[in-house]
């Protein structure tokens, strides 16, 4: 069966997934991207943004297998959007242009209504209102035998964590203090939900961590 | 001046120092000792355990590094004894037999006045009754131009970093889930409080990390 998973998820040093204050100039939090230094020297990272070259060891393959065999995503709100509440009318595509890196349909989790946007390249965000399983069940049923990936943010993968349906997480702890921020693991008994810390640490800008969830 | 040090804190991937339930059976709460399995492979451990042999890389450096030069510790009243309140009278003298690993004065934060307790090795276990930093003003003191090494546990880190006390720390993310436990780094905002990355990681078996906090 496809797996659900989370790849190539960033923490800092203390644990957050995400900067405080998240804002149209920074998607990520302030400070949050740093984060994700590991992933853009990646000869992965950048052939899919149409450069040459990059790094080809182990942040790389990280990378690689996060994209590999892919069939849908799912991806909070906040995740698409700075805005909060009803669908302001402001022609809102997502952080990303009209090109987004997903490539395969995007469910999108909100408490408010709005009709799909195709994009180019094979995106379209589907915006789901009737909550984290239905929005999985409709993934499922896009991801046939391909994987789902859970893009975050923190509380959208944390909802899935604590109702047992990820699979397989990747975290990379990067040598970052953020001070503030959404922490991901903390208050969740990984071990009382299954999970084990199945693949060792590998190194090389971030520590690398896979964890699966025992069936 | 001398510096004031927290040295080969291991954290576990959700960020605790310890695991939960301490006893006499577990002084590093459930789970805990699996936070240190990167220590005690390493040269310097061995040898501090009459032994020979031992790794002799990242993981041991750390850890020679983490006992040089020091002039005095500190610790929590949890990591000297399991018991809470008034001293009982059970002839307790840590948890480390008749020649513990400090070697130096150890000022031990309680709320409970005792009389100190000489040990083979060097060691002298004093009780401090007035709080954080009439501890380190007497480990000053002791340590004259050495440096003074908090022990921990994690609330007695906490409450040193959150005064402005803590000029180095050095923390070791190991591979092990503990699923509850005290967190090191929730809740503190340690770029604002001074800290900074001030080493890149380095790798074997844990990933290290050393902050140190602006003068």
């Amino acid at each position: 069966m496809s797996k659900v998973r989370v790849n190539s998820f960033s923490l800092s040093l203390e644990g957050y997934g995400a900067g405080p204050r998240q804002s149209p100039d920074e998607p990520l939090g302030v400070g949050g991207e740093e984060l994700h230094n590991w992933i853009f020297p990646t000869r992965t990272w950048k052939e899919k943004d149409g450069h040459r070259g990059g790094s080809t060891g182990v942040d790389d393959g990280f990378v690689r297998r996060g994209l590999e065999n892919l069939g849908a995503w799912i991806l909070g709100r906040n995740m698409f959007a700075p805005s909060r509440g009803p669908w302001p009318d402001d022609g809102w595509k997502g952080w990303w242009g009209e090109n987004p890196p997903y490539q395969t349909a995007v469910f999108v989790l909100t408490h408010h209504p709005r009709q799909p946007i195709e994009m180019a390249g094979g995106t379209t965000f589907h915006f789901v209102t009737d909550g984290i399983e239905a929005a999985l069940a409709r993934a499922r049923e896009a991801a046939g035998s391909r994987d789902i990936r859970i893009g975050g943010g923190v509380e959208t993968i944390r909802q899935y964590v604590r109702a047992g349906l990820v699979d397989e997480m990747h975290l990379a702890v990067s040598p970052v203090l953020l001070g503030s921020g959404e922490h991901l693991l903390a208050g969740l008994d990984l071990p009382a939900l299954g999970y084990r810390v199945a693949e060792k640490l590998q190194f090389e800008a971030a520590v690398h961590v896979v964890l699966t969830r025992a069936a």
